[in-house]
């Protein structure tokens, strides 16, 4: 089965375009956290949101999901590591699963700001965004994992099943943490570096070998998730109707840059959601 | 005194951008009709404005109307009937009034489809869109009033205090009505003639000579409200960052194109209110 539009994100940019596109009565599929995005959520007040004035944004949140579920929206939590234009359609690394889109509107929110020196080199060779997608290719083998959130732990004891050793670098506080037959270890990573494929972590407290290294956080560089997409600075580069440099892939919300603010989002959701529409009638 | 940002229209686009501006304390002054948007407040059902699900167009007026009331936000209703860009401000003529401001945010809706052929031309020169303004010019002269609406009567009826005739051509449906001292006439108009002043309005029920011609709209095409402002088709031509090609003049909202959204124009309006403090700040 192929759907109309894929959404990758579930912040005002994502659920605008999905309730945009259930209107139009699209076969569509949201990507993205269960209670939207957590810049939202953790607002304490939003003045600006023309109409509901002085809002909490957990209270926000709230009645955009509530908008949402009520024109049958659904929330598919599953991390989308990858999105392969094949030109007719997307293939998206859903875990372990692919699955196929005529059209994409990203809507992942702010890219990371930076990402670790020669990242993006080696991303698969010997690095990937993604422990469930890849654990089996590392069976009996030596992985790294470096990991910005408490919500990768369950992702690093799934690859140890595979992997004969995981060294888990924690970038968020971990006070105290134990993972069972994982080593956890607190350092810095400064450089990826290997020759055909990686093999060497540098850190501040010295260097690690490994056979696989997996960075694992919430937002992934739009060029990174999509290879080609053009970008200008960290953000995806648009036209005004929020189309890519790759035909039938929109962008909406953060990821398209300044400014960083729920209404814009969501008006470039609506506008994403409009093009998308158009690109498939054009395909016939 | 000269305002920081002149806002005209008082639809989404243009109340988001006041309370934008209001948040960040700037001095505005905004244009527009106190119950909002006519094309708002008609609405009958409007389900993609998220975050106010399954609302009624009045209603939804409503809330963005208190919203801006809540934040300080007036609405002048003098009608704008020409903006001078003067390279360090602009003048607007407002009525009788000019008026002046550092920056514009233009939010007047969609353009008309079209105008008479010959009115831009011959603009300023026998043809006017302000009987208000240009009333005294035709003291003892002989008028046209072509009216696209009932709330321009009273315009007409001003303009014979100083015009010895007027011909009123009402554009809806004026059955029965009777303007003191002032013929009114059903005509479709075809063409605006003349040589280097407009002197004769051709229509479907043969010629009228003039001395002066005014064409009474709410919504004047972009490029005759602001000499040298570039559309592509009948919309304003903007960048992302919704600036149009004269420096300190934005759009934002159905002005800029489709898609004719509330929530395309609110985030419009927001972005051309961040661009316009950026540009504010850019002049020191």
């Amino acid at each position: 089965m192929r759907y109309d539009v894929a959404i990758i994100g579930s912040g005002p940019a994502g659920l605008e375009a999905a309730i945009t596109l259930k209107i139009r009565k699209k076969n569509i599929i949201l990507f993205g956290k269960k209670d939207s995005s957590a810049k939202v959520r953790l607002a304490e007040k939003i003045d600006n949101y023309l109409g509901i004035p002085a809002v909490s944004g957990s209270e926000l949140a709230d009645r955009m999901l509530d908008h949402a579920k009520r024109m049958g929206v659904e929330i598919n939590d599953t991390k989308v590591s990858m999105i392969y234009p094949y030109g007719e359609y997307f293939a998206l690394q859903c875990g372990e699963e692919m699955i196929e889109s005529s059209s994409v509107i990203l809507c992942a929110g702010v890219a990371p700001a930076k990402t670790i020196p020669g990242e993006t080199d080696y991303l698969g060779r010997g690095v990937s965004y993604c422990a469930t997608c890849d654990a089996a290719i590392y069976k009996e083998k030596k992985t790294i994992v470096v990991s910005y959130s408490k919500d990768y732990e369950e992702e690093a004891l799934f690859l140890r099943k595979y992997a004969s050793e995981v060294i888990y670098i924690p970038m968020y506080d971990a006070t105290g943490l134990s993972l069972e037959n994982i080593t956890v270890q607190a350092a810095k990573p400064l450089e990826i570096k290997g020759r055909m494929k990686a093999n060497t972590l540098v850190t501040d407290s010295g260097e690690l070998s490994f056979d696989g290294l997996f960075v694992l956080r919430d937002q992934i560089a739009p060029s990174s998730l999509v290879p080609g997409l053009e970008t200008e600075g960290s953000a995806v580069k648009c036209e005004r109707n929020m189309s890519t440099n790759i035909p039938g892939l929109f962008a909406a919300g953060d990821i398209t840059g300044e400014p960083f603010q729920l209404v814009k989002a969501a008006g470039e959701g609506l506008t994403a959601a409009f093009s998308a529409v158009k690109y498939l009638a054009s395909k016939g």
